[in-house]
């Protein structure tokens, strides 16, 4: 009874003098003290608040809708701010700034101050600080930088340097990204950890001791991009036995000896020996403990005062046990590892695909609502373009923008996090997402539309008209041109080269089409198909669709005049040539032949006219049946898992005919396929354009039998492609697969599907000596090439259970109507040498990633007398291996430009060299004063930035050297770019009118 | 945005300026502001803590074992407290001591103060302040009494008069005593607050206007003991969709506009018609919401900030709505209500039986667990010696106790709780109990033995040895007694008077007894039975019980030497008569006449052989099946309920014969009789005794056909009695009942069994106009009458369904065998005249409540010379009617001395009167110098007590006058006592030696 007196009164004595901790004492200045000699628990209190899953983010932080979960984090910053706030000692990480910025908003100056207090001194400690916890299968690279990049912001502006983040934390994302490693290193930061990993590779590290190792993120950016990681022990959850929040069960630290119950020497007795079981897989005397879970933390104080107790207690017997304790965090940890002198060994490929069990793959996720994949990504290239035009609106004189991008970059944000973009959260939260990005689409639209109609005025007392926007012209839909005689076609290109792309226009007559140049333009009038209309159900009434081409100068806009022809006139949309081929048919342009079977009406072959090089193909759509478990295993496939009844999938072509159409015009020749009377293709050829197009619309997928179908398209071709295939990382690294096989641990083949499924962000190939064929998507799914020359991409799926990870739904997506949703996407294929592959499918997936945007104006008359038809933002093209990654106001004279050498090292003997550009005077309406290079995150000038070093005995994959950013010199502000580098400045910019 | 800013600084204004309310204005003047015009909402946080259930007092208390229930108590203090501390406006109230003691000792000095200055301040109030929420139906008075005492006294030393609970609050037990109200009213309560009553009950209470009434608690005090009580609107939790509990799902408060799901308007708009549909049902512009339940605010910031949001925006409405929310606590709102003029109506009955539903009374729990009942009587007996002798042993010179009563007094008041002496715990908890009295009787124990040998020494050179005891003498199991050739027996008398009783010793020899006075004692000396050997199992081995007469002075003890004979010795021990009658058989002594009939073996009649009136009468036992649910309801019968398949219970007599055998000796006749293998009664006469003696042992009740069974015993009489019958409340008063009949409300008879069973504390009596039957029990039970001339008392229950009010296991006591447990109870049983029925069952009741205790000593050579063979502490005897409810030490030179007046008004010509005693030389060992008089709780002088006034408009029972307490002379110190009446008194003492 007197012991715990006098330690009550020493605890109230080290509160009262933490008021005198005023001087901050941040980074890894403010670690704890850990004892040599001994083992170092360091114990991680954290919580991990899923931006979205079973409920939405907002009835999360406001903990609405408990029936569903138990989850309120509003609940989980109040009293863990509290008790962070009675004890210096005390430390707590917190991840997800889409939460914290919400409670931020509710606090009073004074809990303002005090939270600052405890972030200046180490005790609140941010990881990760992205807007969200990314997914890393179905993210894009733009999309992932821009999430991290709001949410560190907000950390420096709100808190400074004190809260930058220095470990990256993916604790439950399903599986884990090579190049998401690599930006993580580019943002400067220190180690990585994470939960989620094969169980076999996670039983090998643990055999082998390699739980943390460095990783080789990029072989182009060679050492520059290693990254300290670890696997963490018991997932992301307390050693067992020692939760203490609400949620848990485990028994409390019960030290009163005069009650029943008392348990202090068992329960150290455990604590001692799961540390020592833990330690004995990983290389030094530190082990993290992650004493937290899923929105865990809601009543902090049950967590702390059981910590406190479990502290004391151990460390009561620390000279017997040779275990020490303490409070911590994942950098404190990472520093005290980084401070044993070891050599690590490496890694160089990634975590995918992950299985938890045998016949429990998470390879369902890459695909799970691909309509909302669509709309993710198709919302990212509306967002690049809104930040980039509102800069563009924030130097024009006398414009006043009613909205900016904010809601959307959030909203955005918001849908990369692993449950959004990944399709695993419940419906209603899926809906939420979707709703979230429309919101935000529309305040852009609108900034969008202010900006456009202020480039086009010539003369401010003669305004435009404020474009408008149609969101369903992929199902020819656009109140704005469906009966409108005449109207303006107005597109922007956010791209720094000029793009000509062809555009397709929902009307009901014929229409003249004038460029920006004054001159008439080639168009092709045609039915909407029987198909389309299907699709857009009872919206919209065009019966026909013009097709033109386009051409729309870098960063800059064209205007498209459209005009009803008066009967007789000249100038008609040429009307294409329609017909049912009965015997095989051959479709080409300059670059491309494409045979099809003339009884099937399935490809049969392509021919690469440059080369004259061959490859039958065929071509087709096929099902698996998704399994709900069977004797090995109950596992059914579902919105995270992909399961299939068998390892072959069964054909969606009924082996007779798909009813072959063909439509050839001067604009686009078409082939049209009916595989099923919910999934048909169109096969496009453009001339002037490399690839064909393959428009595929699936859907509403059968459901009555209560049989989940997950739905592929496959090409198989004759190359000899010895199992192995391609398939990008994030839409930036192409990474090596083959079947079957793990590059670091031997792998069990009890899934030869699903097992060998990755993530096809973008683009997907397959190859042999000379040819490649190479498919690029318009979203996230996923794929794989089980048998040699073959490449499939699953593009829906819809499952009639739920596989049991929690989300507690079946991924039935009954939309609208309650039969289903019906998805529309495009995958651009190329058949080319591989020599010349990745120049094209480099160039043409930045252009398919950042296609120009459409919008339409009422026609006025003298519109090309009046009003500005083009206009291009910059000076100069930038060469076509550089992207223009990021352009968007940062503060009132700055803005941020990332730069990107979009090619990695060795693809291509010209395009993979380094390039330079010149920023000064890049941009027309303002020139670059100075440039200010920070990380990629843009939150620390770069040669501010001090990575921890790791040594490096063991590494299998040679360490590339480290990729040294060239200086930029004032004079030019010539900013050089090797492969795969991406800099990020801060611009300090004059406007030049 | 503007707006919430502006709360927050008010908010933070006023947490600042709180650290000035130094001065304390508790009570009454501590109450919140209220707004006259309109309609008040007190809103009451509290939370509802079991002193056990589910899980163990401790388990609850740490949060242990939350895998059964979510619930620990030192969160819900901790964070309480601190919510409380940040703002003077919250409020809460603490019920059950028991919790708060455990959670005071764990804490610092400055919490201990900063806990001080909230209960100066009124902000964190005690209600009801005993150590548990005690059970109604199945707790004796004096454990009442002495629960409240502790927990009372723990409030006032703590916290001084501030602490004081102004408001009783039974939110939970399961029906509602009159004597307990009786007793609240005695300790000062102003006012009690429930939430189960019968539905028909509650319905018709709503109906017309009755929630809140004034209760004549007892007819014998008059209006002394009137109590405002008001029943609860919805149960004892929030209103329904404002529960905020983390154990919760209703909607939080929303009220940021920038998020979605903002909800303020709706919630403001729901919240003002639950309170004006309240508000309709009760009687002023007051209403209560009890914003809490069970186990709740164990994160009570979750509550707070909530609660917080509510009242702001509930109130920033209120000119428009008329409904203003407060945080209050019940004594404020009975403060509010008490100022509203109004007349109230009355009430003079009591609340049981209780039924939620239809077939769902709560009437099983009067008998479950039998056992745990039994042993919770028999050690207040031995608390109540404790406490005596710790009086003795606080003046005996010399004597240093190494124990005290603390942890027997903490254990026998946690075993009054409503889930622990009711019988409806689980069964690790109703251990948990019993353990807790195990080893508080085992304290108490040496501390009896201690000051009972320091008793006997006359020589402080020749020390008495100790004396040990046999817990179970009831089964013939005592080791001291078994194999000792010369032993000495010590009995220790609590009463007041000298008591003659007799004592059945294991034993297996032939003993001579001598007697304190030196003089040989009649013994008899039989065997063992082979259904008490089968009952003690394997512990044991006495084949034989002496038995023989003891007499004990009063408040003292009597020494019997008990020496073996050697061979020849004379004075042996009479052996007595063993035969099996064949034709029926007459048993008698002096005052009772009982016939068997020689068939059956059943009893058939009694004679009262002072007026030589007889009666018929059948005894035997009987047993309904417990339901299982029927078609019309679901209902088990349960741990709660009782509801028997079918109205009519099934014999337990096979129809032959009981078998029985009568051993007729000089000291006691038996007649023994075996109903069933698991079921046998013993009958016994004394002589000189004015009761038979039913001696049941019922068990293992067979439950392999998974067949519930719950056992009756019943006498079958031809008396008639006209459907009345009467049973105590709690010990003290005798309540008239009327089958099939409710006094305040129309009956509704789904149940004709359970629905007309009532508690049966300590007696129950039938009769008609000259004769009466009267059945004392050794344990609270329940029983009814349910044909005229009946009275059945049900002994034990062993159901094999759980009855779905949250114990969640059936009432199946397995034992530590496995098959069941037996239990063995004795009912003393009077067949008097009605007009001597009183005198005899009171002192009658008096004696079994309170028999002397038992102990053992080695003999030694000169015994009776070395040492004191009897003493008493008294001087004089007190009165028949005079009961030493308690002699307590209290301080250093105090001790709490209750007395007792224990008949009603009316019962006997003589006894009933007024009677006085003198205190000043009444006891031996210390005089008393002075007698300051308090509230029957101890913690408030009697001349401070202020209770609010009600006025009463309708009273249809008449309210007799206030019995107000005759002054003390100081030279006497003589107490006069007017029937029921107690009287309560710290009495400064001086030591005589």
């Amino acid at each position: 009874m007197m012991f715990r007196m006098l330690l009550f009164i020493t605890l109230s004595f080290i509160a009262v003098i933490s008021v005198d901790f005023a001087q901050a004492t941040c980074g890894y200045k403010s670690c704890p003290a850990t004892v040599p000699g001994m083992l170092n628990v360091h114990l991680v209190p954290h919580t991990h608040d899923d931006v979205g899953w079973l409920k939405t983010v907002d009835q999360y932080y406001y903990g609405d809708r408990n029936d569903i979960q138990h989850a309120g984090v509003q609940y989980i910053l109040d009293t863990v701010v509290s008790e962070l706030l009675k004890d210096p000692a005390k430390r707590f990480i917190y991840v997800e700034i889409a939460f914290f910025e919400r409670w931020w908003n509710e606090q009073t100056d004074k809990m303002k101050g005090l939270v600052k207090q405890l972030v200046n001194e180490g005790r609140l400690e941010f990881v990760n600080g992205g807007w969200c916890m990314n997914d890393e299968a179905a993210t894009h690279y733009n999309a992932i930088i821009d999430q991290m990049t709001i949410g560190l912001r907000f950390l420096k502006e709100t808190f400074g340097d004190c809260a930058k983040p220095r470990t990256a934390w993916q604790i439950d994302p399903f599986g884990h990204s090579r190049e998401y490693a690599s930006l993580v290193a580019q943002m400067g930061f220190d180690s990585l950890y994470f939960a989620r990993l094969d169980y076999v590779d996670k039983a090998t590290r643990i055999a082998k001791d390699r739980m943390e190792q460095v990783w080789h993120t990029s072989q182009s950016l060679g050492s520059t991009s290693d990254l300290f990681f670890g696997a963490l022990f018991a997932h992301y959850g307390p050693p067992k036995g020692f939760c203490f929040d609400t949620s848990c069960n485990d028994p409390p630290i019960m030290d009163d000896p005069n009650m029943f119950d008392y348990n202090v020497d068992e329960r150290v007795a455990l604590f001692v020996k799961l540390a020592k079981e833990q330690n004995a897989t990983y290389r030094t005397n530190h082990i993290m403990f992650t004493m937290g879970s899923d929105f865990q933390y809601s009543n902090a104080h049950m967590w702390y005062k059981n910590l406190d107790k479990l502290i004391k207690y151990v460390n009561a017997k620390q000279n017997e046990t040779g275990v020490h304790a303490l409070y911590s965090t994942p950098s404190c940890y990472t520093k005290n590892v980084n401070q044993v002198a070891k050599n690590w060994t490496t890694k160089s490929d990634d975590f995918f695909p992950y299985a938890d069990h045998p016949h429990a793959f998470w390879t369902g996720y890459f695909v799970s609502r691909s309509a909302l994949k669509g709309y993710v990504r198709e919302t990212n290239t509306l967002l690049q373009i809104c930040k980039q035009l509102e800069v563009w609106g924030s130097v024009l004189p006398g414009l006043k923008l009613q909205t900016n991008s904010d809601y959307l970059k959030k909203a955005e944000a918001v849908a990369q996090h692993h449950d959004a973009v990944s399709g695993t959260s419940k419906q209603h939260v899926a809906d939420d997402y979707a709703e979230r990005l429309y919101i935000g689409r529309t305040q852009c639209k609108s900034l969008i539309g202010s900006v456009l109609g202020n480039l086009m005025e010539k003369n401010s007392s003669v305004p435009a008209p404020t474009p408008e926007f149609c969101d369903y012209l992929n199902v020819s839909v656009c109140p704005i041109t469906e009966n409108s005689p005449e109207f303006i076609v107005t597109a922007y290109n956010p791209l720094a080269r000029a793009v000509t792309t062809i555009v397709r226009i929902p009307v009901n007559f014929n229409y003249a089409v004038t460029g920006p140049n004054g001159k008439p333009v080639t168009s092709q009038l045609q039915d909407v198909s029987m198909g389309t209309k299907e699709v857009r159900r009872s919206h919209g009434n065009a019966s026909k669709e013009l097709i033109f081409p386009i051409t729309v100068p870098p960063l800059g806009f064209s205007n498209y005049i459209l005009k009803v022809l008066q009967k007789g006139e000249a100038k008609a949309s040429i009307l294409p040539k329609v017909y049912k081929p009965q015997s095989d048919e051959v479709v080409e342009n300059q670059f491309l032949s494409l045979t099809f079977d003339g009884s099937t009406g399935l490809l049969k072959s392509m021919t690469d006219k440059r080369t004259k090089s061959s490859m039958a193909v065929s071509q087709s759509f096929h099902w698996y049946e998704s399994s709900t478990g069977t004797f090995l295993s109950p596992q059914a496939s579902g919105a995270y898992i992909f399961r299939p009844t068998q390892p072959t999938p069964k054909p969606l072509f009924d082996g007779t005919s798909v009813g072959m159409t063909v439509i050839k015009g001067p604009v686009v020749t078409e082939v049209r396929q009916q595989f099923q009377p919910w999934l048909s293709q169109v096969i496009r050829l453009y001339p002037n354009k490399e690839f064909a197009e393959f428009e595929w619309t699936v859907g509403p997928i059968p459901y009555k039998d209560e049989i989940g179908r997950e739905i592929i398209t496959r090409f198989d071709t004759d190359l000899k492609t010895n199992s192995t295939f391609y398939t990008d990382a994030n839409g930036r690294q192409m990474l090596k697969r083959i079947l079957n096989h793990r590059a670091d641990w031997v792998y069990v083949n009890s899934d030869p599907t699903s097992g060998n499924y990755y993530p096809i962000n973008s683009r997907a190939y397959i190859k042999d000596d000379t040819k490649q064929l190479t498919v690029l998507t318009d979203r996230s799914l996923g794929g794989s090439s089980l048998k040699d020359g073959s490449l499939e991409i699953m593009v829906q799926r819809r499952t009639q259970h739920d596989d049991s990870r929690g989300v507690g739904e079946p991924l039935n997506e009954t939309g609208q109507f309650g039969d289903g949703i019906i998805v529309r996407g495009k995958h651009s294929v190329l058949f080319t040498s591989v020599a010349t592959a990745a120049a094209t499918h480099r160039t043409l997936g930045e252009e398919i990633f950042m296609a120009p945007l459409l919008s339409f104006s009422k026609w006025q008359p003298d519109w090309a007398t009046k009003f500005n038809t083009m206009k291009s933002m910059v000076s100069a093209s930038l060469p076509s291996n550089v992207h223009l990654l990021t352009l968007e106001e940062w503060t009132g004279d700055t803005v941020l430009i990332r730069v990107e050498h979009q090619f990695e090292i060795g693809e291509d003997p010209t395009l993979s060299q380094k390039v330079k550009i010149q920023l000064k005077s890049l941009f027309q309406p303002f020139g670059v004063t100075s440039l200010n290079e920070v990380t990629l995150s843009a939150n620390e000038a770069l040669s501010d930035e001090k990575r921890l070093q790791w040594n490096i005995n063991d590494s299998p994959v040679p360490t590339p050297p480290a990729v040294k950013p060239d200086p930029v010199p004032s004079s030019t502000l010539t900013v050089s770019l090797t492969p795969m580098q991406i800099r990020t400045f801060v611009a300090t910019i004059k406007r030049t009118n």
